[in-house]
Formats: C-alpha cells, sequence, structure tokens
C-alpha cells in the first residue's frame, strides 16, 4: 500500500520550456523518477506538481510507474494540477519491442499512472529482448530467466517504431522519443519515421558532454534530453565501480569554484550547464528542498558566463556510467 | 592509358585465412588500394598477386578501380594467379544507396574491375547521400555539387541491404559486408539482413583499438577487417590536422621498442598486433619490398607476446581519424 501524506502549502514557480518541431512546448527540467522508492513516490511527485513541475519522466523499468501515477492523481484530485497540463513520460522497455508486444506494453503503464495518454513515450534502449510475460515478472529487467541470461530477440528498430507510430495515430502516445540511441542509429530512424522523434534522451555530463550527439540531434529538429546529470552521483547507490572510481563532480575544482562564485551548490551548477545548452534535465529529488532548488535552475536571475560553460564542458571525457555493454551479454549499442 | 610495366620474378608467400561463418576463407592480409595513384595501381595490383595477396580491398571511393583491375586482368592472362583464388572486394557509394541505384553501382565497380562477381562487397558508410550520376561526377565524392554542398537522401540502411541481398541471390557479390558500423547499428542489421554480414571494416589501430567493437562483431560470426592500421600515417598526404597534429605511431616509444626486440619495422609490429587479434588487415604499399614486408607479417616465426599485444594496446585514447561528421554536415556517425 501507498504510504498516505498531507500536502503541505508550497511555492510555485513557472519552468522554461523547449519549443518542439511540431510547436509545443516541452517543460525543460522534468521530475525523473528512477530510483524513487515505492514510500517517497507519490509524494515526491505531488509535491513537483506543486512546486511547477510539469513534466513527470518514468519507464516500465524503473518499477514504480504506479507510485508515481498515485502521486500524479492525486495531484490532479487536488486541483494541484490538471492532466493537460503536465507531461507524463514513459518508455518502453526491450522485452517488448516485437509488434505485438509494444501496444500491451504501452497500456500497462498508461493504467500504472492511470492516464489516457502519454505526451511522450520512448524506445529506452536500441535493443530487443526476448520477451517476457507480465505475469512472469514485471519489470522484467534484463535477464530473460531473472538471473544471468540476456536473451536476445530479432526485432529490428523500425517495426518497434512502427508499431509506436500506430500508438500516435490512435492518440495513446503524443510525442515519440528514443533513448540511448547514438547518431548513427538516430540518422536511419529519421530516414524510415512516418512519425518524427521529437526527443533524444542520453546521458550527458561534463565527464560525458557529448557536444556531437546533441549537435546532430539538435540539428535534425530533435529536442535532448540528458539524464544523470550529476554523472557518477548517480550510479553510487547500484555500487556501480565504474562511478565508484571516478571522481565526484561535486568534487571536482571547476565545479565547485563556479558554485562558490554564484553562491549556488555543484548540484544547481550541472543542471545550469545543461539548462543553458538548451537540454532538458530530468533530475529526481526525494526532498522537497533539492526539488525546488532543482526546478529554480530554470530561473534567468543568474547565469553561467561562456567561459564558465567551456570550463565545465573542458571536463568531458566521454566517460559514460551507462552501458549495457558493461554487464550484459550482446548488448553493444555504444561502441 | 596505363603506364606499361615489365614484370618481375618475385618471391611467393602462402598467406593466412580467416574462416568466415559459411566456412569459406577470407586471406588475412589484403592488399589496400585506397590512394594508389594511376601511374602505380596497375604494377602494385601486379606485383602484390605475385608474391601471394589474394585480396584485394577496393572501393567505387578510390577512384581507381580501372587501374586496379588492369593489374589483376593482366596477372590472370599471365598466369600469376586464377580469378577463383583472387578475393575482389569493393565498396558502396553513399550516393547511390537507393534500391534503383545499387546495381548500377556494383555493375559499374565490376566492369571496372573487369571481373564478373565480387567475392565482397561492402557498403562503405552508414550514410545515404543525394544521387549524382556518373556522368556528372565519377566518383561523386561527398559533395552534392562536387564542393561544397553535402546533401542527404533518406534512404534506410535496411532498403540498401535489401538491394545487395538481391544481387548476393543473382550471384554477383558472394559475400556482403559493412564498413564504419558501430556496433548498435550492426545490432540491427543482424535482426533483419536475410543474408548475413560477413565481414565488418573499421579503423583500428592502437589509438583507436576499438576492442569493444571487435569483440561485438566476433561474437556475432563476423569477421573484422582493419584499415588505417598505421593510425595518424594514413591520412598526412591528405593534410588532416588531427592526424598532423598526432604523435606518430612508428615514433611512440612502446612500438619502436618492440619493434628493435623483434627486428622489425614499427610497420611489422603494426600489423602483427591487427593480426594476431584474428583481424585481417588491408595495408596499402606502393613499394613492392613493402609489400613483401606486409605479407609476411602473417607468417608464424615471430610472434608478439601476450604483454606486448597489451603495451601496445595500451596506446588505446579513442582516436579516430577518419570520423565523416569532422568534414561533412549532418554525417554524424561515431557521436
Amino acid at each position: 500500500m501507498v504510504k498516505d501524506f498531507k500536502p503541505a502549502k508550497l511555492p510555485h514557480y513557472r519552468e522554461p520550456t523547449i519549443i518542439l518541431f511540431d510547436g509545443s512546448q516541452l517543460p525543460q527540467i522534468g521530475a525523473g523518477t528512477w530510483k524513487h522508492s515505492d514510500e517517497i513516490a507519490p509524494k515526491a511527485i505531488y509535491t513537483s506538481l506543486q512546486l511547477g513541475y510539469r513534466l513527470l519522466d518514468g519507464a516500465c523499468d524503473y518499477g514504480n510507474e504506479k507510485v508515481c501515477g498515485e502521486g500524479l492523481r492525486r495531484a490532479i484530485a487536488d486541483g494541484v494540477v490538471k492532466r493537460e497540463d503536465v507531461w507524463v513520460a514513459s518508455k518502453l522497455w526491450q522485452t517488448f519491442h516485437a509488434m505485438e508486444h509494444v501496444r500491451a506494453a504501452v497500456q500497462k503503464s498508461l493504467e500504472d499512472w492511470g492516464v489516457e495518454y502519454f505526451d511522450l513515450y520512448y524506445i529506452h534502449f536500441p535493443i530487443s529482448l526476448a520477451y517476457v510475460p507480465f505475469e512472469t515478472r514485471y519489470p522484467p529487467g534484463w535477464y530473460y530467466d531473472g538471473e544471468s541470461e540476456v536473451r536476445h530477440s530479432r526485432v529490428p528498430i523500425r517495426e518497434t517504431w512502427e508499431a509506436l507510430e500506430e500508438l500516435v495515430d490512435e492518440g495513446l502516445i503524443r510525442h515519440l522519443g528514443v533513448s540511448n540511441f547514438n547518431s548513427a542509429l538516430l540518422m536511419d530512424l529519421l530516414k524510415y519515421a512516418r512519425v518524427k522523434p521529437a526527443i533524444l534522451q542520453i546521458e550527458i555530463h561534463p565527464y560525458n558532454a557529448q557536444l556531437r550527439a546533441v549537435d546532430y540531434a539538435q540539428s535534425q529538429g530533435l529536442a535532448v534530453t540528458a539524464y544523470s546529470s550529476f554523472g557518477p552521483q548517480s550510479f553510487l547507490e547500484l555500487k556501480m565501480s565504474k562511478a565508484l572510481h571516478a571522481p565526484s563532480l561535486f568534487m571536482q575544482p571547476v565545479v565547485t569554484q563556479i558554485a562558490d562564485a554564484h553562491n549556488k551548490t555543484q548540484a544547481e551548477v550541472l543542471l545550469k550547464w545543461a539548462v543553458q545548452r538548451g537540454l532538458a534535465v530530468v533530475p529526481k529529488a526525494d526532498d522537497v528542498r533539492l526539488q525546488e532548488l532543482n526546478l529554480r535552475v530554470g530561473e534567468t536571475s543568474w547565469m553561467l558566463s561562456e567561459e564558465e560553460m567551456e570550463r565545465i564542458s573542458g571536463l568531458d571525457m566521454h566517460l559514460r556510467f551507462n552501458d549495457p555493454a558493461d554487464e550484459f551479454e550482446g548488448c553493444h549499442i555504444f561502441s
């Protein structure tokens, strides 16, 4: 059961948006939901919406769409927000890439969120894995047997995309996105897509600045969402050794100096660096104080100078933390 | 007109092969043809075949298939080699990716080489550009107008692949390959390919060791061919600034020390490092002495120790020289 909570009064901020190719406006600072626990999720979503977040970034794989949906439903019921003012986003897990599974996967996520349509729906990874029924395990994760076997399936990306296009036609999805796609895959997709992808979501932080991938996607009219804006920080609780061994971005002198100069936290500086590049961000925060700080990064009362932006970008070392090939057999999408 | 030459007697070597998924044997040390001038090409191809090279690595884009073919035809006429003992390889240029242009492009290259079929035919780059008729310019190069405009076309890779599969069915092509494909693109291709790609050809040298891409391709049953085995060296004559500024691999202490220890040249060590990884190589040499040295890298009378292999691989810095995005608009295939 979802824990009950008593809503408190909170300040409200209006966040900036990114104009998409179809003229609609993507809220630039989204509430990330990855790793939200069942206990925290409903309240965290509720307070996000109170504060003014208008983009909720979910995914089947996060295993918490139902509890996140709980927070959304209550916020709507309490008049905090109207459904049409929020972008609800989810992502297709790779066990559901086959034409015949896409619809059911989308419908399951819709039910969990308690909404009639997604404003944004991504392919989570450009990898297709063997189908795992909902009854067997949900979310299914990477392993076919739940333990160690990565079983690939033979579904090309185009099949999945065409299945998603149908759901756009039917109104279940408003915008399509791709996540963890490299530029070459995106280029290929753009050549057959009837419904053009609106957004690319990839890992971006100063250690993995992705200048080229961002340039390419933006040149093709896509908006780009940066995930894991704090770099290794996002992966510490998973005890990922690459992240444990990387120097924290919060301790990088370049970041701390700039934070001090602006009297801001390092987290705010890292988000600001992304937002000033025109990227959307989806930081996750349990604590309402942090949610507020993150959201207010969108305010223009302070800005990084061009020189500060470049110093931060200078930390780039093409260091990616979320690379499935590190752990899962045959899941090479970044080499 | 092709310059005449008088064949000299040369030693002959039998080269090692890589067994492909269909049981056929790819010669491991091929004669590269990129940048062979019209004057040198016929003789260079001829002497390569005399020495024992059994793989000729050509491409429409190299602009010299006719003169290379001259050398091949003469070698066959002189009884140096039989057609069926040589692997003749070519590559599809990106202006010919559309279904209706693939066949003509293959036929043109076949005519230029003077052969009835290709043993191996690659997609040169996973990029499709607007068609340029043979009469306008051949080879067409990157620019639609020959000067500055990169004009993309909307041909997905699958369309090109299916056109090539038909030519395999008809016997014009024996094996298909992909060049400059990253692992994610290769993964997607493997999910729809009726005719499986046999070979991946990518830029590999110690500065760009490509451990992951090689692992992935080999795990999927493809052989891997390394191009630009000498790293920056291959790009100096193009005055590429990235190459001019990179330290020469021939001067790297790791390479020179190992070369000295084996009483070999640095070039031999660099090729050996690739060959011992099970890669095919396609070094280009104008000079018959160098052709002989390169070919003899396949001999097992000397080998690099595991420690030497690792020291060379330790030079890896993911430094790629042949990246179209450096020069050509929207040609982002490695980000």
